[in-house]
């Protein structure tokens, strides 16, 4: 069973119950899902980095950076059906194309640099 | 099958094959997100309000929204995967919670205000 | 008397009042303004784009807006500061070259497309 | 001589050239902000923690710092504008507000909390 089918499902039935299809523009969708992304980064904001590896894997940052990862995803769900898009069919077809770009060989322990 | 818990193996074993473990702390992933998130929004920021719901379901806009929200599936899959948090069960946990907090009697057709 | 140096120095005073330097690096203030993005975006999200023009002009919506915007200031001001940039000039310098890149003769009421 | 007043001055002017007014409403602007940090962040995602504070004061990642907190600041003001906001006293008076909130005294070297 697909659990992105079962979460987009679950969303339209939350969604059309509340009569909300009329917000849920493409537009206003980013709009909310920056949100959520910055709920995230204030989240993580002042963690320190010689820290954040394990204090993301316990205690309270654990269970909220949960809470913010999921509404992100509900947002990106909405997105994805709004737009009509196999997001599951969309993120294996951008994997494939990353492992093209990069190839291991030429990539390990190197971040592809966004500065020449 | 789960196509979330397929999609993690698939980005495990990408991130692996590349030794890329060591960038992929929490807050390096959210400014990864935060970077997707920004090519999403720059494709749809100047897109007419009237007419951006079939712009997105069609033609270039609709193959390149594809593409983004993809890139931003793979990173919240990343960070969930370095904070050991169950998607798929995180966000049906927060529809839940939405769910009684925003009874569809009470919010019919109305948005949640933030500003009161 | 130049405001945006008026304003660094308060903000370097308010921060070294606290002794806050520590936790300016550019990564964590760069999650710190995606916040504040993220409170602006939560704001606007679910507004009428018919209405959104005059909403911002005024009301609870203005006032919010308003506390939001220098939120953003606040730490992008910070994140200049942290990379000793003269923001004021580098403004200046990226509209003159935003000028020659799109010439009002070629661009007029057309926004430049990031889809082809 | 202010230089918010005169940057506001350069972009109105560059805008209304254009006739690019009619895309600027909130919304958009929002989207095009966020469009600009995801470029900041991408900019500083895979940079290590313990490099970044003098990665950003020099080389090519201070230069391309530069342009990214430019363009920032620039749909920053339009968002401004377009509300009829004072950027430099409501961010005064934001500043003044967080004094009052962290008094120095209980928040030496001590960051604001976001998680209890």
């Amino acid at each position: 069973m697909s659990d992105l089918f079962e979460l987009t499902s679950e969303i339209r039935r939350f969604t059309t119950e509340r009569d909300w299809q009329r917000f849920h523009d493409a537009k206003s969708l980013t709009l909310a899902l920056t949100g959520e992304v910055g709920e995230l980064a204030e989240l993580l904001q002042w963690v320190s980095a010689s820290t954040v590896r394990t204090d993301v894997r316990e205690g309270r940052l654990h269970e909220r950076l949960g809470e913010e990862l999921a509404d992100i995803l509900i947002y990106l769900i909405m997105l994805a059906d709004e737009a009509g898009i196999d997001l599951a069919a969309a993120a294996s077809s951008k994997l494939a194309d990353a492992a093209r770009r990069f190839p291991a060989a030429d990539f390990s322990g190197r971040a592809p640099s966004k500065v020449q």
